[in-house]
């Protein structure tokens, strides 16, 4: 039975440690510490500007400075156990989740992963079969323009559940603190369904505004055959998705395709990180999509199309910056 | 009733203007003046080079230089009417074939096309009714290095046939030619059918070599996701060429990759066209044929996807250089 700690918020103030200080990390972090949680943060490269002088938050919202209580170069150095620790690296293989968080998880610690793609959270779980693991989406434009310097431009709603389902009183508690700083959360008993929604949009315009040679949303849907690619691309996501027991709603293709078509020509987060020669998150929203297809034996020939180029493409941008 | 010409080839020295000086039509251009023919050659861009200096072939076979009788800046200064042109410019939107060759077009001329793609012989038939189209594929190595200076790599063979079948007198003396010359050189009465041979090759590596970020043959081809990917795209081919008309043979697919697999790493000629900032064929080789899948109602959804992104990539490409 969960108990209604809607009562008790205010004095709720857990201890947090941030894995993957980027953006995502220092702003969703940094809304916790608003909220009164003792939130911590594991840094590597930025780790002096950190440490002496915090991190910036410019703001659509209202700049802040958020100041972490102890920031540490890795989890080891962290010397407590921390009641979440909120897991923000990128999708990729170079980031071993579970070998970095491995030292500071404790009986009580929940693992909150705030992080793109599907089937994401199985090494996790797996690894830590005996701890809750809280799976989350951002829906937020922020990037980190500098050391210890993180911007955010637009929205900011989070979407959590127990993975592989259900929610709980730690998931629910921390949705509460994250509305208490003025961040929309919802808590969902089907997270697993609300990753393969986002992955609709993720999966078509991430590859191909990088494929497509560099594009920005509105010129990949203004091209007849690059728009006829996307919704392609999202149905044959909406086919692996009922394949493996998470239908997605029926007008989702469309829902998709008119809200970005409102939106000012933007270029995709995997497009920033290509051209600035950071890893792309290929595995986490195209391979595993690939995968759960093939294992479902659902044809997704444009999927599998975008996944084979991405992934040369990806392995030659590393080797190039 | 095709009169047996091999014993006056000697004697067979026919006017031919070159509209297309690039590298394949200054490298068969000059094997045409060495077996004998009165060739000129229309230049633009390197005009007052060749007009001084003639072209310079540097040629695995042997060097050799191809000095034109005439040399002009556009086909009405020609001031003759040839017997052959010899068309071999990039199959791209901004060169308009009618309209550059229709100054010369007398009689008896005969238009001979070597370029790359498929239905590309369509638009010239038709603003030419009354003169014989002669189709011909080129499987060469051979780049422009510098103005009127061209390298031949490798390879060089030539397959000709009427348009859109059979085989003429004309065609049957120019192939004798170009075998005095030294270029092996096939007469098909089906040439249609050879374009979609060649095709299997040219929308599948050409594509995948710019979309998968500059790479060369055998990194396509160890791919596990990037070879299965270039099979697909060959499958969608041979199903093509089968529903309009032209069955390619049954072993085609493995035929290419094993042909490829034990040549040297190489970057495809598409790929040192992007590298170049030049025009991409990519109506001739990949929108051509999906068009005709359409019409055929073939389900080509590799084919598809390359085609979306390469035209996104081809546009940006040429704004950007």
């Amino acid at each position: 039975m969960i108990p209604n700690t809607t009562n008790n918020i205010s004095s709720f103030q857990p201890k947090v440690l941030i894995v993957g200080t980027g953006a995502i990390g220092s702003y969703y972090g940094g809304k916790l510490a608003q909220g009164g949680a003792h939130v911590s943060a594991v840094c590597r490269s930025d780790y002096e500007k950190v440490k002496n002088h915090g991190i910036y938050v410019e703001s659509v919202r209202g700049d802040f400075h958020f100041i972490p209580e102890k920031v540490v170069r890795s989890v080891d150095a962290y010397g407590d156990v921390p009641d979440y620790i909120l897991v923000a690296t990128k999708v990729v293989p170079e980031a071993d989740v579970p070998k970095l968080i491995k030292a500071a998880i404790g009986e009580q610690t929940a693992i909150l992963l705030i992080q793109n793609g599907i089937e994401i959270e199985e090494p996790v779980a797996s690894a830590f079969p005996n701890n809750e693991v809280i799976s989350g989406l951002a829906f937020i434009a922020v990037s980190r323009v500098g050391p210890g310097h993180i911007r955010h431009q637009d929205y900011g709603r989070l979407t959590l559940g127990c993975y592989p389902s259900g929610v709980s009183e730690k998931a629910e508690n921390l949705s509460k603190l994250f509305e208490k700083a003025g961040i929309p959360c919802d808590v969902t008993p089907d997270v697993v369904t609300a990753r393969w929604k986002k992955l609709v949009w993720n999966a078509s315009f991430n590859p191909v505004s990088v494929l497509g040679g560099g594009v920005d949303t509105q010129t990949m849907l203004n091209g007849k055959e690059s728009s006829r690619l996307l919704r392609k691309v999202m149905e044959e996501i909406c086919l692996v998705a009922k394949a493996v027991g998470h239908e997605l709603p029926h007008d989702i293709v469309q829902t998709n395709i008119d809200g970005t078509l409102v939106m000012k020509p933007y270029k995709t987060s995997m497009l920033l990180d290509f051209e600035a020669g950071r890893p792309m998150e290929v595995e986490a929203i195209l391979g595993n999509a690939v995968r759960a297809a093939e294992r479902s034996q659902v044809a997704v020939p444009h999927l599998e199309s975008l996944y084979a180029l991405l992934k040369m493409v990806d392995q030659k941008n590393r080797r190039t910056f």
